[in-house]
């Protein structure tokens, strides 16, 4: 018995399974997010897109407020990323860390779970018909999930449905937060008018960054959970869960829906 | 426009959607976890067993080795626990720090984001049908998933397929530190020869609570990343994916598949 082989391709890597056949898998492997050459954070992320990453990631916890500079330099090791920031405000003690799949780490105690973030007005916004919601995750091209059943997909759509942003990693958090640090890097911020869409379930904490990316509409393929319908309802932001089959659910804001 | 009802009802929760439809959503809350009373980590679970998750938590993060009692007095918030226990390692500064779904969080960097476990011999351990593996997801029972959609479950069986333990949560690693604190708390540790079988994808951190278990054998209903495919080779653990009608991949360490 041999260890199998692991060759990256970048999003997928190929695995020789231990019964012989060639398999393709979604590649997870840590990221060390920096800020002025200091570690703040270690995530598990899949590989690409990692200045996105680090940048929605910190906007997401409200430690910046706009792009800076990522060093993604060959003098630093390839699973590291060092941002010229001054952050908002400093990560109590020592630093903060997250993984592929979570959101609200390196905060000490219940009532500092969640981020501060105004609340959207539920009058404003766009209005969008609900089979334009139900559509959306269909045009989630999710090249990597396709190859390997192993990833998920965040996307920016306009009120119109048409994509302008689709991010994958083995982490939903991630995907997300590439999505919001791609928008962060074009002056989308706040998204006012456009549409979030996810591939999986909705946490709290993917309601809380849609919230601090300013999105009005929140579409999950899968279930909500209560602290996300919660949350939604107090931000102000439309959440639709279980979009499939040409229909969704509005679980809040339903204002925003036709 | 008004808030939705939630109302709890243990693992899952009644809310009125804002179109009007009463539905089911499973539960989410923080739970902060103590030890002597001094805060350690806060976790975002679903309600029920926290005694078990705080006490696998820790064993999976090498902090205890052995049960210790969990008070859930009336006198502490209903969302929290405090553990009287002597920790084998203090964690790093000041405390780490848990989602529904993160299991890595509290390490400083790349290097510690791994706990150190001695690997298993592959020769070792029970050797089972490949069909028996394959049908382990259809006896994860899970209520509340049945009820909400949005819950993961994992659960532990013995070499004839039998169900020891199976717990739900919407964090796939709560589910998986409820069945290993059960365990702990049953003396069943190391498993040594018992299956961990998890309703998702497998992460680098599943497998790593696996690992820490004693499981010869972690078997999941959807896709392997490339990471936990790797550990899982290094620590003897054989990983079988995508489990389900009536097949699964192996992809390491097929001498316990027969």
């Amino acid at each position: 018995m041999s260890a199998p082989t692991v060759r990256s391709r970048g999003a997928h890597a190929l695995v020789v399974r231990d019964d012989g056949v060639e398999d393709a898998v979604a590649v997870e492997e840590p990221l060390e997010i920096r800020v002025g050459g200091r570690p703040l954070s270690v995530t598990m992320r899949t590989p690409g897109h990692d200045d996105e990453l680090a940048l929605g990631l910190l906007y997401g916890e409200a430690l910046i407020d706009a792009p800076c500079p990522v060093d993604v330099a060959p003098g630093l090791a390839a699973n590291t990323v060092d941002l010229d920031a001054r952050l908002r405000v400093l990560p109590a003690a020592r630093s903060f860390h997250a993984t592929s799949s979570c959101g609200v780490c390196g905060k000490g105690a219940l009532e500092d779970v969640a981020v501060t973030v105004s609340p959207l007005d539920p009058a404003e916004g766009p209005l969008v018909p609900r089979s334009t919601l139900a559509a959306l995750p269909d045009r989630l091209v999710q090249p990597t999930f396709e190859r390997t059943g192993g990833l998920h997909a965040a996307g920016l759509f306009d009120a119109l449905g048409e994509p302008l942003v689709v991010r994958e990693d083995v982490g939903r958090h991630n995907a997300l937060d590439k999505v919001v640090g791609r928008a962060l890097l074009d002056g989308m911020l706040p998204l006012a008018e456009a549409i979030v869409c996810v591939s999986g379930r909705v946490s709290f904490e993917l309601v809380q960054k849609a919230a601090r990316a300013g999105a009005p509409i929140l579409v999950a393929v899968g279930a909500p959970s209560s602290l996300a319908v919660a949350l939604a309802a107090e931000q102000g932001i439309t959440l639709c869960g279980f979009a499939r089959a040409g229909t969704t659910n509005v679980y809040t804001h339903a204002e925003r829906v036709a």
